[in-house]
């Protein structure tokens, strides 16, 4: 009987704007086979609002901590852990809310969490076998967030100014960048760091290798 | 014919009593063969000073970028990226001076070059594949000095705090803290760090399985 062995997990934190999701794609386009790697966003874990109003809803602080339902993500990160497959619940941006739908998300060699809190939780920093930060600073996170807010968004200056000064920033120095200090590896300039990307890939391609040689 | 590719370059750079030494001593440990992986220490490449004093010498600054021949490194450095073999100098740290002995280097795989200096001098780090740094907190460093110092070199406890804040911290901040921005990864707290360890590990052997590949 073969018996094969537990995935790895590798998460990957960051500021907001820091270039985590683009790390996270360009590894993904280098190892496109599900089998090998899968991505879980610690954002499709925001908890179920559906008991609140949609005004209620508007408060939620989605940079704090308190946003997300780490006790699901870390049941689901367990059946990952024992090869099983989970039930990945996705996120409704439009309802502020869990959606109905769900995905079904099989065990792969390596399971990367990606997210700007993935660090901030013990139980799931006890869970992972690498941990990564990504270093971007502070000005150019503010300059990638504002130009996503204001072209893509259709935000005003002033709300994104605001939304930063009093939330993302706050929030930053309270919970991220505090987690900085857990990583085995920080990756600086984040997303296009190609150097930083191909050694990841090697390690990927190694880990899985080592899982499917048993 | 076959024609066998450049070795891979890997600089790690980082403070004095960051844990450069034990990372590559570590890397090392877990790559014995020679003709997968080369270490050579920028120490080694310090200036000939044959034709200075012994008072002379002893006034030289060791964490300076002038005590380095850099010039001579990087032809050596360069005839090593074409598969040729090296006559890498020693040190000899008790006269001060380039020892009258050499060593025989040959290309292997992947040479890592250590040193507090490595990603100073932009001509090292062009030739360089993948720039790491050792980030380590200063308090961290002194300590490490400090025991060092005093214990195995028998160094009073005045003399070894007056070097550090006369000449070890200011070089570090005009010259090894800038050069961090340089690099593609940044591992923390250094020496044992093994998760960090391990990622290089798995990419010096994809590396040496590609380069003789061909």
């Amino acid at each position: 009987m073969i018996v094969q062995k537990s995935p790895l997990i590798i998460g990957i934190a960051g500021g907001s704007g820091s270039g985590k999701t683009t790390v996270s794609a360009n590894i993904a386009r280098s190892i496109p086979d599900r089998e090998i790697l899968t991505i879980i966003r610690h954002d499709d874990y925001y908890k179920d609002q559906s008991h609140l109003t949609m005004e209620q809803r508007l408060e939620t602080n989605y940079d704090h901590p308190f946003s997300i339902d780490n006790d699901l993500l870390i049941a689901d990160l367990k059946k990952l852990k024992a090869n099983q497959a989970i039930q990945k619940p996705i996120y409704d941006f439009i309802q502020y809310t869990r959606s109905s739908k769900s995905e079904v998300v099989e065990p792969s060699s390596i399971i990367i969490l990606e997210g700007i809190l993935t660090l901030e939780d013990k139980r799931l920093r006890d869970l992972m076998d690498m941990k990564l930060f990504i270093h971007t600073p502070a000005d150019i996170r503010f300059i990638r967030r504002l130009r996503r807010d204001v072209e893509l968004r259709g935000r005003s200056l002033d709300a994104v100014i605001n939304h930063y000064l009093e939330t993302v920033s706050v929030m930053h120095d309270q919970f991220i960048e505090p987690s900085k200090r857990y990583a085995d590896i920080i990756i600086p300039t984040g997303g296009d760091n190609s150097v930083a990307i191909d050694l990841l890939t090697a390690k990927i391609y190694s880990a899985h290798k080592t899982r499917n040689s048993v």
